[in-house]
């Protein structure tokens, strides 16, 4: 199973709106068959573990990441697979949250006579699948927001010096984390200020995350990196209500995607915006700021997992914040995270924390 | 030599303004004695293992984890001491910078035909006795700065709540800290804003680090918990030229110490403050912010080590920042420290940084 999970992981960032799921059949103690959800989404991973072991699948084990479908959607049912391919025996690492399925694939396949246990490793799995099952329980993508800091928690100075405030391993972390998300996220401050291109850079990887901008007004300049891959990597932008006709038809005519957001309180309401990502078909988001987009992120308690690479320099109260106004009141109301692991990476702290369990 | 480090680490914040040094006898693969500076600096702990050795010293080998004093200050020179009682060989981590000793140790050892090694886990000696080395050579304490904030690098809300941000393992490690220098620093923001003891509690220690409040107009209240422990545990103030002759007279009628520092920049001159904390005898200051005294510090590279607990809260931009204004330019220019530990305490995240050597 843990092989399974594993496997399932290469799907993460590629397969989305569909779960990155792993399987692997194994007939007498030998791996006969290996497979992961394919980009895009299809093949499903039992579809490829199957095509694989051919005859061999008959009277194997499959260990799924995940239960298997049992809808007709694009694609037959996997549930219905892996009982016309014969095998014996499906161990699964946890129950699908999709309606269309929570169930019904391990029903499918008990009552064809096929021995089925799950639950094995079911935390890890969670995890791996949260994007997934938040999309089909909240209708929103999995949120993880990083930030890049000095140790005071500034991601730049005074008049805008951000290169580099971290080093060379944990910038690299930051592209496999990319890698690893359907989308990277940023506000429009930071769109303006560091002109980035959002790419995941120097990791081997073909295909890219797609890149989202929220801005209100669309006011982002025409000619950028963004702008200029716009016809080649997707960029989506997230707008307010009405935003000017002319930068609109501009940001079109380049490729891009507008998706226009409800207000809240004179900014992109967050939630309305992630909704309408969920939508679109994105089940893992790369938040990667800056301040003004982590504080309302935060402030309305839509970050899953929180990312922090801290650099060991001070900046001073003159520098940008890495988080925004919060309008927080008390204390006791400020969000708060359970800490998974920290660790120094290149000189730099990492540090990754998750939303508590509720 | 580990041992004989352990032990000296045993008088941190408590021998100075006295190195903290460890010594250990062993005669035929046995120990015979073993010392550590005392409380106040006096005896050494060359003196007490000889103490507890006896007549085994002779033909003993003496592990100390500083160069054996050659001069005579209250004390008979230790190196004396060794010869009289007939040790046959020393072995030493690290030689003393103090210019009354500087080698003279060991020529006087060496020319009572003892064999002397010296440089045996000298990196560890020199960590141990950075603030001795440091009041020697630069006249100064060296400066550990402990900064306890939010993820975002926040001390307290915007109305001033700080209580708690990090979690009781954090806190408990703190006063670990504080016990092992000779004083704990906080500017006074912090003394009014907190009302804090400034003590070590709940770790069975008697003798507590001097309290060091800095406030150039000693606007610091006279009902409070350091003005009411004044008599009992040291405090020390101080401030700028020409305070206020009342509360100067208040101060000093409750017990407490006036130490007059020039300024820099309408602003108590930092070097100078930590150049006279040295004349006094402190070795090794602890200093726990707040923000505008941390910025001084660190924007006169006065900071040797510092020392963050980060939680897994956000506060957001309005919040107190734990580093204030330091004037930086460029970020080039940004103190840097050098990454020396992180790890998980409590579900708060330790790290600890030291300037790098240059």
């Amino acid at each position: 199973m843990a092989l399974a999970l594993s496997l399932g992981r290469r799907g993460q960032g590629s397969c989305w709106p569909n779960p990155a799921v792993g399987c692997v059949l194994v007939k007498n103690g030998r791996i006969v068959g290996r497979g992961w959800t394919q980009p895009g989404g299809r093949p499903h991973a039992e579809t490829e573990a199957l095509a694989q072991a051919s005859e061999q699948a008959r009277g194997a084990t499959a260990y799924v990441s995940l239960e298997p479908c049992s809808h007709h959607g694009k694609t037959p049912p996997c549930a219905q697979a892996l009982i016309d391919a014969g095998v014996a025996r499906v161990v699964s690492a946890i129950e699908d949250s999709d309606p269309r399925v929570a169930g019904q694939g391990f029903a499918m396949l008990r009552d064809a006579g096929i021995e089925v246990t799950t639950g094995v490793l079911s935390d890890q799995a969670a995890m791996d699948h949260a994007g997934f099952f938040m999309k089909t329980e909240q209708g929103r993508p999995f949120v993880t927001l990083k930030l890049a800091s000095s140790f005071d928690g500034r991601i730049a100075t005074e008049t805008g010096q951000s290169k580099w405030i971290t080093g060379p391993e944990a910038r690299r972390a930051v592209h496999a984390m990319r890698a690893r998300h359907d989308a990277v996220m940023v506000g429009a401050g930071t769109a303006r200020a560091d002109d980035p291109s959002l790419t995941v850079r120097d990791l081997g990887i073909d295909r890219q995350p797609v890149r989202v901008v929220v801005s209100r007004h669309l006011e982002l300049p025409l000619l950028s990196q963004l702008a200029r891959t716009a016809s080649d990597i997707p960029v989506w932008l997230c707008h307010g209500p009405s935003p000017d006709p002319e930068r609109a038809a501009a940001w079109q005519g380049l490729g891009a995607r507008l998706i226009s957001c409800a207000l809240q309180d004179h900014r992109i309401d967050a939630a309305d915006m992630l909704h309408q990502l969920g939508q679109a078909g994105l089940t893992r988001v790369f938040c990667e700021g800056g301040s003004a987009l982590a504080a309302s992120l935060l402030a309305n308690d839509l970050v899953d997992e929180l990312v922090g690479f801290s650099a060991g320099l001070a900046i001073g109260a003159e520098g940008l914040p890495a988080i925004g106004a919060m309008g927080l009141e008390e204390l006791g109301d400020a969000p708060r995270f359970s800490l998974v692991e920290t660790r120094d990476l290149g000189g730099d702290v990492l540090h990754v924390w998750r939303r508590p369990v509720r």
